[in-house]
Order: C-alpha cells, then sequence, then structure tokens
C-alpha cells in the first residue's frame, strides 16, 4: 500500500526479466490527417482495462498463467514523425535482442513501420499479417511518405513483394488496389482465404498488425475513420486465433481513439482483442 | 390538463387495482465496482419511452390492449445494500400478495436479490433463467458478499442447486466457472440449448432476469461494463419469446446506464424489450 | 487557393452545367416529435465525407469519374411547414427541368413530399420504393397532417394505390398497419421480396426514399428515433444496389441527426450510403 | 407506493386547487433557427430539480411552504406555429381565469407570444419586462412573422410603445436596435437601469420573460445560441430579485437547450433560478 | 524504459521514505445520492495533470523542489460504507505515524470523515476548515448516517461544538442551518471572514476538507451536485492560500466527478488547486 | 441557388480583389502535446459562425459594411511541421503582397511562427502582442525546437530582444519565466499595463497573436490545455479593442479546439472574438 503507484494492462504485472511478451504504448498519431486523438489509446486502456477479467472463457486460458510485462508508454517527439519511429525501433530492438516478443499499442498505423524496421532486421524473411479496413498502400500522402496512409508501402519497401497479407480491405484509392494487386496479397472486405494463407506461411516468421477499424463502427466507432461495413468481433477473434496459430515474432494493435467513443465500448473492445491475443501468443 | 403530471413507461398508465403486471424501477447502483449510473435506468426509460410504439409488429398486439401499472421509482438507500435489497423485498411482496406480476427495471444486477427472495418465498419450486454476459457467480467480490457479482451466487443459496439457468455468459473469473459446472447450467455466448431448457420448465414457476448486457456492446453500449461478443437484438427478442411461453412469476431487466450512450440508443433498446418482455407475459 | 471557399460533398464538385445529378440539402426538422437535429445532417456530411475516398471497391467505380454538382443547401422557413415543402417542390422542379437528377439530403422525412410533389408532376407514372423502420402511414400526427409521420400517407394522397413499395419496417401504429395492407406494399423487418419488386418496377420511373433508420441503431444511432431490430450496413449497401438497377428519377437519404452520434459513425455511414447510391445511379 | 408515479418539479407537489401558482411546460421549438432542443427543457428540469433544495438561503424561503402545483407538459403541435400559441394561449387563460399565477417553462421564447395573448386580454396596461442575450425585435425572420427572433416585437403588436424594457441585450441586427429606440427600452450588456425601472412601473401588471442566454455561456452553455459576454448567475439572481417585487401576473423562463450541456450544470440553473423565482413570487 | 509503468499525479514521484506528503487517492462513491462517478477522480488526475507544469507563477514554487509521494488508490468495498471508511482510517493511521502528512483525493465527501477518524485521534484539539457549496449538516439522510449530505455532521460528532468552519456555503435543508447556528460557524456564500478565522486559529492544527463544489458550475461542472452561484477560481485559490498558512495536519480535496466535465476543465481545475495546495503545505 | 456551395466565415463573403483583410485557416496541430483537435477549429467556425450577427453592438459596427475575404483552409502537412509552416508562410507572403491584411485561424499556436516569418521580412521593425495562458517560451520541447510550446522563442528568433510583449500569462516552466525577464515582456494573470505597451508602441507596426486560452477555461473550455484562473470574454474584448487602435499588420487567433467543448460555447466564443477582432481592424 505505501509503494509508488504501478499501472499497467490487466494482468500485465510481471517483471521485464521473467517476461516472454512485453507490452508497450506508442502514443504518436502526428500525421493521422483526419481525427487525431489515438496517442491516448494506451494510457485509456490501462485504466479501463480493470472491466475486464484476466480469465478468457474462449481460450480457456488466465493471464494469471503467463508472464507478461508493461513497459508503459514511450515519450515520442510529436511533430517530427522520424525521431519518434525511431524511438519505436529502439525499443523494440532491445526487447528483441532480450529474446523477448514485442505487443506494441498505437498510436496511429504509422507506429508499426518502426517495429517492423527492428523485427525485419532480425528476421530477414519477415511476411506480414496486416488486418485492416484501409489499404494503407498510397506512396506518399498529403505531401509526406511517411504518414498512417502509406504504412504498408513503407513495410513493403522493407520487406518487399509478396510477404504483406491484408484482410477486411473496404476503402482506398483506386490505384492502391491496382499497385497492391502486383505487390501484395488483398483479401477485400473479411477473412476469406485467411486459412489458406495460414497453412502457406507455416513457420515463418509473422509480424501481425491489426487495424482495429478492421471492424465494423457499430463494434468500433472510437476511431479517426470510421469505414461502415466491417466485420463483427467474433468474426475478428475467430481470424486473429487462426493467426496466432503462427509463429508470431511481433505485433501490434493501432488506431483506437477512446475520446471519439465515450460510451467506452470501443475501449473495451481494444482491451478485450489485447487480452485475447495474449493468451494466444504467450 | 390540470391534473398532476403523470409520467408512466409507455402505455402503463393503468390503475393499480385493475393491473395485471407492476412496473416499477429499484434505481439501486451502489455496489457497481466499475461504472455506476443504473439508478438513472428507470427515469430514462419512461421518457424515452414515448419515442417508442405501444404497437408491436412482432407479436401484433398492443400495450393498450392490456393492463399495466407502473408504480415509478421505490427510494432506496444508497451505501447500506442490505436496507435496499429490504425495500425491494418488502416492495414485490406486496404485489405477490395482490396476485400480480412484478416486473422490476434495475438498478445493477444485485436489485434482483431482494426481488427473488419475495419471489422464493412465495414459490418454493422457483427456477431462473438468467441472461447476461457476467456469470455473476463469486462468492464474494471486493470484500463484501452482497454485490452485481456475486447476485446468482446468493440467488442459489436461496434456491439451491440446478434451478439456474444462464444464457450468453461470456465474462468471469475461471473459478466462477468451475464452480458453476456443479451447481447451475451455464450456456456460453448464446442461447443454444435454450428450446430444450423451456421444455424441461414448463409449468415450474420462472424468476426471469435479464441483464441487458448480454446484448452486444455494439447494440447497447449504455451498461457499465461493455463486454464485447454479445448477441444481436433479435437474438435476445427471440430468446426472451421462447423464455416467455413459462409460467413467469416474476422478473426484471437491469444494467442500462443511460449516461455511457448518450445517443439514446440503448435507452431505445431496454424500452423495446420492455414492451416486448410485457406483451409477452400479460 | 485565392479562391472563395467551396464545400462540397466529396467529389460533388463539378459545375452544374456539366453534371447529371445534382445534390442538395434540406435541412428542415420542424416536424420531428421527439428529437430534432437533422437539419445538421447535409452539412456536417460535406465536412466528414472527406474521411472518405472517391472510390468505391464495391462497384469498382470512382466518383472522380463522373460529374455530380453539390448545390448546398436551401434556406427553409423553420416553424411554416408549407413553406418549406413549396421551396423544396421548387428546387426540385428547376433540377428537373433541366434534365438532371435530384439527390436531396434531409432533413426529416417530410422533406420527401416536397420533391416528390416535383417528380410526380414529370412522372405521372412514378413509384416510390421506400426503406424505413417506421411506416409513415399516419393520416395526422399530433394535430397535423403535415409531419414526418404522415409523409408517405401524403405521398399516396398524390400517386396512389399500390404504387408505394415499403421494405424494412418495424415500427408504426397497428391501424398504420391495417391501412397500409389496402393501399402500400409492405414487407416488414427486412429486405425480402425486393428482387421480385425490382423486377415488376423495371421500366417504370422510381424515386427512392432511403429513411436511413431502417438501419439497426447499432450502426446507425445518429438520429433521432432510434428503432432496435434494423438491417446491417451490408444489407442496405445490397438491398440499395437492387434497386438502383431500376430507372431512379429522384431520390433522397434523410433523418441522419449528427448530434446523436458524437463518435461520427453514423455520419460515416451516411456519407458512404450516398457515395454508393452516387456511383450506382450515375 | 402503491400510486402511480408523479412527476413534478421539486416542491410544486400541491392540488391545482389550493395552488396559488401554476408551472407548466410548453415543449416547442419548431422556428429555432440554429440548434433545437429547448422542447427538453421542462422534463429534465422535473427531473434534476431534485438536486436541488427546496429552501433557499438568499430569500430564507421554503418552497413546502407555498402551494405551488405543476401541470407537467402541453402537447404542442411541432410544425404548426399558430396552432401551438393557440394551445398556450387557452391553457394560460384557463389559469388565469381561476386567478392563479401562470409560470410557464419554454420551449424557444416564441412560447412567450401565447402567454401575452392571454395575459394581456385580463392585463390590458400590461407592462414586459424581458432580460435576454438577444434583442428578438425583428419584424420577419426567415419568411415568418413568427419566430423566437420576432417574439418581442410581436409582443410589441399587442401592447404598444414604451411598455416592454429589456436588459442584457448584445446581441442583434442593427436594425433591431435601431427600431427599437423608438418603441421598447433596451439596456445593452447588463441591468443597469433596473432601479429607476422597478420604481416606475410600481402598481403596473408585468409579464415577466426571463431567456436564460442573457446569463453567459460559461454559466449556461445549455442553450441554442450561446452568446458570450453575458451576465453572471448572481447579477441575475439580485436582478430577479428586483423584478419580482413588482406586481407579476405571469411569467415564463425559456430556451434551456439541456442536450448542448452534458454536464447538467445548465439544467441546474434553470432549476435554481426557477426556485427562487416561485419563492419570490408566491 | 524497461520499469513497470509507474503513474503518479504531476511532481509526486518520490519514494515514501522520503516523503514529507503523501498524496492518496479514496475512489469512493456509494452513498453519492444524485449522479454517482467521483471514484474516477484521483485516476483521471494523475492521467490529465500531465497538462500542468510543476511550477506555480502563482506562488513562485515548483513541485520538483519538494518530496511528494503519491501512493496511488484505496482499494475500498463499493455497498458497504462502513468497510470503505475503515480503509480510509488505517491508511491515514499510517501516513500520520510516520509523520507525514495525508492529502487524500476523494471520492464524495463521505471519505473526510475516514481520514478525520485517524487525525482527530493524533490530534484532539483538532479543528476543521470546510469549503463547500452544501452544508452537509444533516444528521441522517435518505435513511442512513453515513453521507455525503451528513458528513460535517458526523465530524461534529467526534470534535464537537465551534470547530468547524464553512466558508461558501449555499445550499442545504433550513434545518441543517438551523442546528448549524449553535455548532459551526457557517460563512454563507463566500469566503467574507476567513481573515479573522485565520487569526484566530493559529497554532490550532487544521483538518482542511476541500468540496470542489464550492466553485461555480461554470469553473467546474464536473461533480455530482452543481450548484450554481459559487466562487471563482481565484477566489478559492486566495482563500486557499490563506488557510495553508495555518498548521495544517491534514487535507482532503473532493466530489470531482470527471465523466460530467467531457470538456477536462474540472479536471484541470481539480489539479491547479491541488498543485497549489501541495505547494502550500510542504 | 444554383452555384456551388461557397462556405465563408460570417460576413466574409466578399472577393479576393475587394478585400481590405483576407482570412484563412492554418488547420494543424501535429505538435500538440496534450489533446490535439485545434486543425478542426476553422471549418467549426465557419460553420457555427451562423449563430451570430454581422453587426457588433460593442463597436456599433456591420460586418456588411467591410470587405473580407475568406480563402477557405490552407492544405497542411501532418507529421512535417516545416512543410506545413513553409505553406502558411507562402501563403502570408501573397496576401502581404496584395497589402492586404493576413487574419489566419489557427490550428496549434506554432502556426503563427509562419505568418510572422512572413510579416517580419516585410516589417522588419515588427513588434508582438501576445495574448496567452502559456508563456510559449521553451526553448525546445520533447525532442524539438519547433512546438506549439517554443513558438515565442522562435519569434524571438526573428525578431530579438524586447520585441515581445505578452499578457495573461499563467503557465510556464520556472525557466521559460527565467529566460523571459532578460528577453521579452511578461505581464502575468491579466492585462494591467497594456495601456502603457499600446502607448509605446504608436506607429509601430505590430503583429498580434491571440492565444484564446487566454480566456478562463469556464468561458472557454474548447482547448486542448484548459488553465484555469484566466480572464473573462470582457477582459478579453477590452483589451483587445486597445491592442487594435494601433498599426496591425498581421493577426491570428488560434488554440480553438472544437471537439473539447460539445456545448458550442467556445466556437461562440472564437466567431465573437473574431468579428470583433475584424471590425476593429477593418
Amino acid at each position: 500500500m505505501l509503494n509508488k503507484n504501478i499501472d499497467t494492462f490487466l494482468g500485465c504485472d510481471n517483471s521485464y526479466s521473467e517476461a516472454q511478451v512485453v507490452v508497450f504504448g506508442a502514443p504518436f498519431d502526428s500525421t493521422t490527417s483526419f481525427r487525431p486523438g489515438t496517442r491516448f489509446a494506451s494510457r485509456t486502456m490501462r485504466g479501463e482495462s480493470y472491466g475486464l477479467e484476466t480469465y478468457s472463457p474462449y481460450q480457456d486460458k488466465d493471464l494469471e498463467d503467463f508472464a507478461v510485462f508493461d513497459g508503459g508508454d514511450l515519450e515520442l517527439c510529436f511533430g517530427d514523425t522520424e525521431k519518434a519511429l525511431a524511438a519505436i525501433e529502439t525499443y523494440t530492438t532491445a526487447i528483441l535482442s532480450d529474446n523477448k516478443l514485442p505487443v506494441m499499442i498505437g498510436g496511429e498505423h504509422l507506429v508499426t513501420l518502426g517495429a517492423v524496421r527492428a523485427v525485419a532486421r532480425k528476421y530477414p524473411d519477415l511476411q506480414v499479417v496486416h488486418f485492416d479496413a484501409h489499404a494503407d498502400l498510397r506512396d506518399d500522402y498529403l505531401g509526406t511518405t511517411l504518414s498512417h496512409a502509406t504504412v504498408l508501402h513503407r513495410v513493403w519497401d522493407i520487406i518487399g513483394d509478396n510477404r504483406i497479407y491484408q484482410f477486411g480491405i473496404r476503402s482506398g484509392e483506386r490505384r492502391e488496389f491496382v499497385w497492391g494487386k502486383n505487390h501484395v496479397t488483398t483479401q477485400k472486405f473479411n477473412f476469406d482465404g485467411l486459412a489458406a494463407v495460414v497453412d502457406k506461411l507455416q513457420a515463418k516468421p509473422i509480424y501481425f498488425t491489426l487495424d482495429l477499424d478492421v471492424l465494423d463502427p457499430s463494434v468500433f466507432p472510437g476511431t479517426g475513420t470510421p469505414e461502415p461495413g466491417g466485420v463483427s468481433f467474433i468474426e475478428l477473434l475467430e481470424a486473429m486465433l487462426q493467426v496466432t496459430k503462427l509463429n508470431i515474432v511481433g505485433c501490434d494493435i493501432n488506431e483506437l481513439s477512446p475520446v471519439y467513443d465515450q460510451s467506452g465500448a470501443s475501449t473495451a473492445v481494444a482491451c478485450k482483442v489485447l487480452r485475447e491475443l495474449l493468451l494466444a501468443i504467450v
């Protein structure tokens, strides 16, 4: 009772040394072009996670049985994108060098680039599984090449053709879809074909990036750019449990913007997704 | 026009003496551990019910054809749980002794205990059908045995083994599920198996307690602890219409917390559920 | 950069003369009996439409390839319903006389009457396809015959029996449904039977009026009278793409009330519905 | 406990026959041109008034010592302004004919016209004291002569020159101020000169109309058209206690729009103003 | 960076052993009769305090120059008031026995009772300075003697006549004011007479309890029971800086309910008040 | 009616060529460290300005009598601060070269730097009058030198010592105040001394930058970092009317973040401030 006030995501209160998995927040949203606010995701999730249980009746597992460490939030530079990405890369590299698994909470989707830079260096054969409403394949956007709208193109710069598998995509410029046909695998609207992809990627090192706006805005209104026509919570959960059978070497969830959902339901969704993700990968 | 201002739930403006069914509010949420606010449910529902019709195209029935009385809200003691439960029990007993059917609007789920105490005294063979996201089977919670999180365990104290049938449960501690296996019937996630339960319970006196958070938070975000992965409105409606074929001797709906859904959609859901419930049991 | 600030719905920035389709707003909600606010729909949609793309992966079409003009909002008289309807009729007539297709953004549903008056004069054989949660078939409501709750009855006054096809209806007084049986075609709850109606109406001039509250409030809480039990976004999209195969000579979407959904998801739904509608009819 | 649910403004639960003062709601906002919502004022005030005490430490009086009746809300016709005004006039006339004092809760400011029509018939020498941010002296507005923005001009039509005393006015068209100079007495920005007016009006019958937006929006943000630069709560209270020394024969408070202030502070202000007003005039 | 995530109020990150002052949260609101939510005050203040500076230009002092420890929040029992008060008393006693100064963040005002029980045991001559909108002098309320509305009466039970000095009081039942005249010193509405009280209390041990609703709701809308007519921020600051010249042996600030002020301004006020209070007493 | 939809700030609908004053929006908030959202200020102000009149009873002037052009919003690059500043500088330079007066609507306060770069080039003797809650004098902040928290230091880099006059400052790090003593003139808390500054600066070219958070958060809660203890609307208005007697060669208002004030009162304040500012400088 007379200790400093420690605040972690539900059930992630192990020490760094004993942990297999390291959760951390990357509160950055400077390139968000429409409605900012994802910088508050990780902090809000920690606070609201206490409305959740550590036990999952879906997986019949309990976070209390596993060692997860919550390192808190990185202190990132707003307005200088490269500096922010470098800080994410540095932190992710530190986790990887201790042979722990990084789980990042965004932030806007661009934060994925910082983590992938670190992970791809360790795993040159890295493949990326990407759930999202938006293709994020632009080459540049509003005058910059580093943007939430270009992030998968930047990931492609690093890992190259036919290493990115997108699901749930229902928004983008026409030229994104055209370009994508030759460089990435895109499943529009839903998770059809995921089983085949999972089969194909067995034994590969996988970075899994989950933009929560793949969910329908009815389920997840708390995001900068709500895009109607998305998947349900159960569809996402089932798809995620398939992906996590693979050899996940890094992952993130991103694009929760709590201020836009004052009911707290979006944050509850993000927390439950993170709990299930953690239970599936530990 | 020159009478006092009477405010009832839509279509429930009959006198007590002529009514078959008595609706009343139990605005209590003192044991709510996460986000309080269910105390405002009944009052808000009365006001917003005027956005609804008295006629149901689902059941082809009209509330105007039936005699329902709305007794308003009990004045409950905040901070002294036993006093509040005693007041609910007393009021419910009065309704039962006049051979009317009590329909309570919570409040947090613990209010069910007050009503069940009264109903179980009149109907020793009472069975409970329970729709909820949460098992509510803890024996104690945060240092007290009287809590929204223990309420079904307290109901079990009264009616004993194999009398509680839970549906839609998707959250709880592991030990709740373990304990439940030997004492109650739990259907996780959905309403599978409800038809068989309804068959089995023919002719038994039934208390039906409906925690509205059994609904998915997309449908019903206005609740203290949103738990993703719930049922749809239509699934709930169909399940409810099955349960109400039984011999309902008391029922409640609970856990609407209007302030968390400023759109009013959650209150509209609660009102429509109550309308359909009333039409089904009169 | 040194021009006046032009504000149009996404991709509708063509000139009037070159446009095939004319979008305009009818910001009127004076007869709304429950919760007003639809007057802000068109303006809010223009602003929020920039969270959307001009390209539709559903139809593989791009608004940039078509000529649509956004004429802004009519300046309507609040509190004098007939004046407001006359202004809508006048503007719609002007569009029709230039052989362009009017697409109106409500406002409450009564605005449809103004447009139908104009369209029915040009197309005496007009048929109306109507998606809605509410039947809107009352003859009078709260002492007036011109109301959001009577609008389809008023349309029937103009075009007569068996010319109105309603889908998704799940709310109304009993007598609306009774009256409707002899005068209009009503499909309750969903879009069953739409294909047959579309077959039957080939070659007829069609006015399509889409009350967005046909959607479930989980998808579209931002409306005055949320009515649970509605259709999903995908169900609406598919139904709409069927209707738009017909000879649409006028259409509207109505009943978005942005203030009741602070997440912006309802506005995003309305914008995406309008984009798909425009792409389907150009 | 087994009576119907009666809902009145705090402490106004006397019977009509014994009451000296009759409070009633006029939930009408159809001519509101900017942001509607005042229709919910009276209902919300009743509910929230229980956060207040019946006792005033300002006046050392208690509402429990006086007989006030709350007749609830009129059912007014939205979209047909004349019908709504006629209903207000009829109800006010009934109160006056029983020699009781009418206290109306708006609604938009136009509702004042209905009440003044009734009061001016009984008191031909009627004078009007008017607190407001807006002059409301237009002759017509957006194509209609019956509008919240013209209401004091319409009152002038009835009672004529030099009978209207305005205070706190800080917004209007230039021509309103110009016209007003010859027809009404206007104190801009504050209550300077009120004492002299009160002296002058001794023994005259007074209708007191209080547009709550005379308050600064910091105190009272819950209104359709917040106008910065207004008076404080204490300034209003003191001015009101001066006016109520006169022979008040009718009064109203108007323009609370609760939905725009989710903190409830504006409703609390309106409730406290009404309590003090009632205590001052009984 | 690889440490657990510590979350403290701004500048209160010293260790317990080196600290002179101990800040802790008492998140309890079970007896709140109107609108609950103060349980979230301390947690929200920690998060939002980073919008503030550690330096005060009012006092020309910096929190970084002093040793303050933030012990986080007590885990209190909702629904069992006595247990919650006992936990507060125990924790406060522990701080006092280490000769540190307890600064509690409520919670509802009743939490003060737990702290005063501990402080009065150590300082039998304890005097209480009380800033509030409400007298809180009832003997019982809604059937219980332990309530936010009775807390100062309960404090009087412990310390007796003429030891409580209230300022800013503008709400209460008549009998509270009558009773108070013989037992406590009450300054209605403002801080007049504070200087004299401060003179008189020199050298006495003082418990200072600050109900933030003494502020006007324009300044501090984020509270359960907004009471118009309160003091300004600067008036409070100046009064507080007078009180803190005394020998403060314990203090609290209470009744922030963040959910009712979505602007965050109320939380910012509470944080700044706490910063100034801490700087004044260290 | 059949023209494209033009959207300007109230009364600013003149053509560029005829205008003396050019209003434009700089929707940029990428360096905002606490709560972003000022990017929506200019757009929201245009929409909400229609709740205001063009006539000012304070100055007895009407915007309709003057020629002001609203150029809409710059399209700025989020996440690349230098690019955004360059775009602002370019646009401002264009206005200046046509001998018109630039009036910029931020955006976060950093946008001022872009405008000052342009203005200082034209007016080498430029002086800056700065109203703000925050000193904004840091040399770097969170790892960058271009930040809302450093903007006045950056302005000082350009114009040098004793050219910046700050008023209302009530927040900052200690070292900002220390540094400021030797380089700028700072009036803490209020506008004391403004008259003397105005006297001294007669005939100098003045850039006036108004951070709206100089206002108390009760008046202006809709900002990223509410800082209690600010000035009232009337105090700001009077101070502004003093400053505008000087030779204003450029100005801006900034830091409105509409999403944090859902009442709209903050936007109304910003609009009224802008109206009065425009009327004072034309």
